[in-house]
């Protein structure tokens, strides 16, 4: 299968990568933009190169242009470019090694500490710090600006790909970015370019039918799509020389056991312990 | 001032407007695609006009082409077009009349339900599914496809905006969209075409400095930077018929009391109820 690079696909071919042919939606409504957001691979290979001067100030106004829960802005994101804090936050990250290659890697972190910081500048108490509920707006707000950010990387020329990774230790993560109480490195994300070993195919994903309802939550036809998918992934992953997976296999594989957590069952404790009461 | 309404604008405008012209960075590399992100609004009021056909099919093929934590994808989303459904969501909302006006209502959810189905049919016990980690995952995979899809409805010249108060009374939102246990809606969105009474400005962040950090999280300069944006915010609001207010005073009046929350001080127990054990 020859697969076509080109970030500006038309509709009826960037819903086929996406989805595979038999269950691409028929298109809709469609621009360059649109092509670009359709066009993303997760990329886990990064040439040295640098970034061209000026490309973070550009990521951060895109990440800093979405949307924020009541304006409170409640993120922050430590630029990472020094070699042996990257190594250090590689090592936490099970030693995924595009960590380290990577020009700048970006640490995304749900920050109450600032909001926390005008309340006492000002002598008022934060009543809702100790909440769950803020704990998630942060993490939200945090989520909304990375996915900007990537956006606007890919449409650079550049890669990225999330690390979850970081949350299997966050008080190690704190402790090599320095951040203070009521801050959480929610994910990390390397930026860079892609190197040539890693130019990978768009992942199909579940149909969509399974992820939309229409007024009422219908899990109907569930099955039938999953199967479908099992076998479009299946063949993905053999075409992709990656081990032979279905998707079902992945879910079982990533959710069946406490192991595969790699320590993030124990992260209501280290949050507490960073400042989030989350009650 | 004559705000510029197009999409495109230049680097050094976009910025300008983001950040107010004193505190805009240098502007670095561009494209549309950047100035698209930068001129985002979030936008209170709609026409009734219908999308165009295949508008949905659109938006979520972009949501689904969002990272996704380990491919699990652990999100929903209920496109609520049912005037009768849309009018019960707003009641939760706090009464946003945005609710019924806009064509088109998103209620996105983090959904460990699918996997759990999944994990039910193939009888293998999904030992993650009790942990806080597993929600957060949930939750922050519904954030980045609903930016994606937020992107790509502002490309087409729709408009939206993110409902954080659905989470007011979360149970109720299940009751109206007939969500199962392991399924919880993190936040609604309107789409749709904006009414002319609703066009608004760019509204402006807080200098770039007091959210990225280099290598090691360092708040030095915060308090200056903080008068200089509630200077700022100060005039946006006068000039756009708000109430004039600081960011100071906004983060306080949202943050101070527990009242604020609108019954979001309950999350756990709601959540606890509807299958997230968050341990």
């Amino acid at each position: 299968m020859d697969i076509p690079q080109h970030s500006y696909l038309s509709a009826a071919d960037a819903l086929a990568l996406r989805y595979g042919a038999d269950a691409a939606p028929t298109a809709g409504p469609w621009n360059e933009h649109i092509s670009l957001l359709l066009s993303h691979r997760s990329v886990r290979g990064y040439r040295p190169d640098a970034l061209p001067q000026g490309t973070l100030e550009t990521l951060i106004a895109a990440a800093q242009s979405a949307a924020t829960s009541s304006n409170l802005q409640t993120w922050s994101v430590i630029a990472v470019t020094d070699p042996d804090k990257k190594a250090a936050l590689a090592k936490v990250a099970a030693n995924q090694k595009h960590i380290e290659q990577c020009p700048l890697f970006l640490v995304w972190v749900a920050d109450i500490s600032r909001n926390q910081r005008l309340g006492a500048a000002e002598g008022v108490t934060l009543e809702v710090m100790p909440y769950q509920e803020t704990f998630l707006v942060a993490a939200i707000d945090a989520a909304l600006a990375a996915q900007n950010a990537t956006v606007a990387a890919e449409s650079l020329g550049l890669s990225c790909v999330y690390i979850g990774a970081l949350r299997n230790n966050p008080q190690e993560v704190a402790r090599i970015v320095g951040l203070p109480s009521g801050a959480f490195g929610v994910f990390g994300m390397c930026v860079g370019f892609a190197s040539p070993a890693a130019a990978n195919e768009v992942k199909p994903r579940l149909p969509q039918d399974v992820v939309v309802h229409h007024d009422v939550y219908d899990a109907t036809g569930e099955q039938a799509h999953r199967a479908a998918y099992d076998a479009l992934m299946g063949t993905f992953s053999t075409r992709n020389q990656m081990a032979a997976d279905t998707w079902t296999r992945r879910v079982i594989g990533r959710m069946g056991k406490i192991a595969a957590m790699s320590g993030r069952d124990k992260m209501v404790s280290a949050l507490n312990a960073m400042g989030f009461e989350l009650k």
